[in-house]
């Protein structure tokens, strides 16, 4: 390993993990804050790799039945009152729609008219929406099961954003079924929630620990929540995707009736589930290292950059031929089905390149320089390892190999995050020592970690420690085995362990 | 032929020409009306056909060299304040977001809260935003050319509404670019008409005229815009796509400057271009018949259906093994490079089954009974013949002939249209001809044509005209040659005609 000198990115992760956030965002160029509080601006590389993340997964959705549509991006005040769960969860804070209007006032300036009879809010969600068009779609067990999802953006108002973890308005995807039996809506929860392990997992290169969220920590109106959490390198959770089962809560509430083969007239069970560009910042945060963002091949807007090195003149004109002859060749190649993406980047920018090419993390970078065309060789970095290591490699080899360079680099980013969980999972018995691992011994330093432990079950206890040390109960895992023990809050005998972490 | 007794749409186009576009969306359950006014539920089938619209186009688009990003849902009202000519455009009619929360009130119901210091536009374009984007990101002439495009739901409100043509909330795409020279920016201008053309003819079978835009009908800003329009049913023109070059105006208003090779500071040239789901709208007005939708084979949601028919209970089993395995046979081709999309309907409806398809506009419906299975056929009917002109085919045939099946339908919308469109294109010199053919005998019936007519070049002429008839000039079409005659209205000296139609 060649020793860096300095960081890309300042402040490093040791120094301030926060900041050090901020600036790897801003240094991949793959969003801003926007003029607009709260919302961002996706710039090409990173709205590039949503649309992989998307293309993805919806292809994994529609292989399971599932079908998308399209609902209005407003939801009549009304809707939100009818439930009266929901308006606890989302409605506090949400853009709300007054007036469809602007007249010039006597300034001049813009001001507001024609006021509207009911305010619209933004959709901080199309659940209501949604089951109201189920509603009026389901008469008959015939017309169940509803498979549908919704590719769309949403706000929920934010007073402390940050980029693609909590911003006001983010993209995302909601499904929302609908079944005539509670076992098939309860398979459906599972069945999407095992969509979402495989993606986050074999994709994004985030190892997760899967299981069951506290009647607390349940999605309003749902009789059973199931999510996968991933640990970031601050050791916080992140919840990187939920299913929900909602019983026949949400049918009730919207009415979603059925008459079945027996000609009696039920409510429907339905699901729901959701995952959104917040995956974005636990990709960043699972991977990023002090030099800036690493994208997992299998996602990644481009897989290799090209690098043209010519300081004479006369070298120009025959790099730029070999290094175009050697992205087309490349571009023909697959890699997990996908034509290798290539990237050439000619500037005349000196150092400043390659690094702007780390900072964007992208898998490969390929320099070519007259040497190494007299070799027909490329010198190779590989954004899972130093900056300063390359090696050599004969231009065949690399064109034949690089679909499996690229999966040694996906497994060894799955892997190292793996290693990391692991090393920070650990199972405490002792309620100080429980206290002390998630108190921080000054501002900055990153602490904690993903505790087993055991919990009694009461509400009670779940509150205190959050209220102590805002560490929240993630789930119940589905792996936890049974075993005896006492609540690290309270002492009482418990017959499980669940995970506790501070989180996102 | 065989002769129907009646059709599914009630009314026809003859009958009653907007009822008939409202049933036709309708009955192709497509898209419905939502409880939010104004604003449309894209049902999967519509939605469907979207995502073949998009993926197609997004592949042309960045063929070209363009990459997508996101920019905020909200608009700050100072942006809109700060372009006059904008706030024309676009502000009068768009949804004002005045407060951030919603609070229980009094009598319980929820009442907004947490008024905004400056109010938030739900964005009727993002232009503005783009704009001030680019003007952060442009340096120097190396971060030009800027090539950029969006897709996203806008919102301009309206006050009457129609599904797909005219709707509060509409998904679109605008492609914003910002180039060093003007040649370059007026290039990229007709290259995305092109593309808009390409894909308009080629995919949705519509054939247009391509033109350029009078002074009084340009995008407010733009120095040129050119557009393609396509004759609807009703003989109305409809834009499908438009493409502006706005000379260094947008650069001016959103101050984007570069510093060029001679270190001289310029403003940018920028274009932009958009089209939006008004296009599906445009498809149905072209191809719907009294059945309902036809959609062309190359954007179709599927392109056929499998009807099972068993009605002896000991067939059905060995019925559906053999649809099945014709189904997977047909996956497996291709069509332009598309995997043959395949739906199978084994509900048990009856004669509605297959008029459901009729109604969809899925191109092939292929009926398999038992007698079929024996003589190893299918029974075919293709959307564009008449509902009961079915034809059996050997299975094999079938298999190996569906893609040129699909391209003759796909050829056969596209001719029948064009056949429509030069049948309705008149050149007319009288102004008493042109004022008759623009006039409605009564209330409902079909009138009026695409009219190459003379025009003097005179605003007035083109205002009168639009005032008496309704009629405007869709453009001055680029294949229109010159030739001496005197306008249609003042009869002043005019040296080439031009498009007049009513128009959505
Ligand atoms: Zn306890
Ligand atoms: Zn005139």
């Amino acid at each position: 390993m060649v020793k860096q000198a300095k960081n890309a990115i300042s402040p490093t992760r040791d120094e301030d993990y926060p900041m050090w956030y901020q600036e790897v965002v801003k240094a991949s160029e793959m969003a801003e804050k926007s003029p607009v509080r709260g919302c961002m601006v996706i710039k090409p590389w990173g709205y590039a790799l949503w649309e992989n993340i998307v293309s993805t997964m919806d292809g994994m959705f529609k292989d399971t039945g599932i079908k998308n549509a399209y609902f209005p991006l407003f939801i009549p005040l009304s809707y939100l009152e009818k439930e009266a769960e929901h308006v606890e969860g989302f409605a506090k804070e949400c853009a709300v729609v007054t007036h469809h209007r602007l007249e010039a006032g006597e300034d001049g300036k813009l001001v507001p008219a024609g006021k509207l009879t009911e305010p619209l809010i933004v959709r901080p969600t199309s659940e209501t929406i949604i089951g109201e068009s189920m509603s009026r779609w389901t008469s008959s067990y015939r017309d169940l099961p509803i498979l549908l999802n919704q590719w769309a953006n949403v706000v929920r108002w934010e007073m402390r954003t940050r980029i693609f973890l909590r911003t006001s308005e983010f993209l995302w995807q909601e499904g929302h079924t609908a079944h005539a039996t509670e076992a098939e809506a309860r398979e459906r929860t599972m069945m999407m929630l095992d969509v979402y392990t495989r993606f986050v997992e074999e994709y994004l290169a985030m190892p997760v620990v899967r299981g069951r969220k506290t009647a607390s920590e349940r999605f309003p109106g749902a009789v059973d929540t199931v999510c996968i959490e991933a640990m970031m390198q601050d050791k916080k959770a992140l919840q990187a995707g939920t299913s929900h089962f909602l019983g026949q809560n949400f049918a009730r509430s919207s009415d979603i009736r059925f008459q079945n083969a027996d000609k009696k007239e039920e409510f429907a069970w339905t699901t729901s589930w959701g995952t959104s560009t917040r995956m974005i910042g636990g990709m960043i945060m699972t991977h990023a290292d002090d030099d800036g963002v690493i994208m997992p091949p299998r996602v990644a807007p481009a897989h290799v950059v090209l690098l043209p090195i010519a300081r004479k003149e006369e070298d120009q004109r025959k790099v730029m031929e070999y290094t175009r002859s050697l992205a087309d060749a490349l571009a023909v190649r697959t890699y997990h089905g996908s034509r290798i993406r290539v990237e050439i980047d000619d500037r005349d920018t000196g150092g400043a390149r390659a690094w702007d090419w780390i900072k964007k993390g992208i898998p490969l970078r390929a320099e070519i320089g007259p040497r190494d065309m007299e070799n027909d060789c490329v010198f190779l970095g590989r954004r899972d390892e130093a900056p300063g290591k390359k090696v050599s490699l004969p231009r065949e080899d690399f064109i034949n190999t690089i679909d499996t360079i690229l999966d040694d680099i996906q497994n060894n980013l799955f892997n190292r995050a793996l290693a990391f969980k692991r090393e920070n999972t650990i199972e405490i018995d002792d309620t100080e020592e429980f206290k002390a691992l998630f108190t921080a011994p000054d501002e900055n330093s990153i602490h904690g970690g993903f505790v087993m432990a055991h919990w009694c079950g009461a509400a009670e206890c779940e509150a205190k420690i959050k209220e102590d040390l805002s560490v929240t109960i993630r789930c119940i895992p589905f792996d936890s085995k049974t075993e005896q023990g006492r609540c690290i809050c309270c002492g009482n005998a418990s017959g499980r362990r669940v995970l506790f972490a501070k989180a996102y």
